[in-house]
């Protein structure tokens, strides 16, 4: 069964659009990973939301992604912008509906 | 078309049974609410996620939710457990997949 991938983003007032330009960056590389399945993208509609970006997205295993988010390469792609758009992603599973 | 309520919670070790008994209370609570449509609760199964839970519900419209969410009767349910239990919600769309 397939695995969860959550990654809430805090985004700075004014960066949003860098940040999206960040993330797309990153998604192109996802999706040519081994074991990449779907991701969707969610945008805050509220002024309220701590995190202006969350994405939600589907891998076969926790190995398939941590053996991407741990690669040279991934670290080098995202590594200077790890800082401007501080997140914190994790995996799981559903427990309750 | 429905919102997307994204909910990640931050749960201090050893808290864990305690943190999903808060939110089985709260998920009670809105299930019964006007505007509300479903609910997957989220666990981590990586020990380096920051949040150990993310809730992700359909709600109807961003008023149906915070109407519920600034109502006393949802204050005073969730009040002695936020702050032990910090979390983050925001209302979303999706914007890329």
């Amino acid at each position: 069964m397939a695995v969860i991938l959550i990654n809430p983003f805090e985004v700075p007032e004014g960066k949003e659009k860098e940040a999206l330009a960040f993330w797309e960056k990153a998604a192109d590389f996802m999706r040519q990973q081994p074991g990449y399945i779907s991701t969707r993208l969610h945008k805050a509609i509220v002024p309220w939301a701590r995190f202006h970006y969350i994405n939600v997205a589907e891998w076969e295993t926790v190995d398939h992604f941590e053996k991407v988010m741990n690669s040279e390469e991934f670290k080098n792609l995202v590594g200077p912008y790890m800082k401007e758009f501080p997140h914190y992603p994790g995996i799981y599973e559903v427990i309750r509906t």
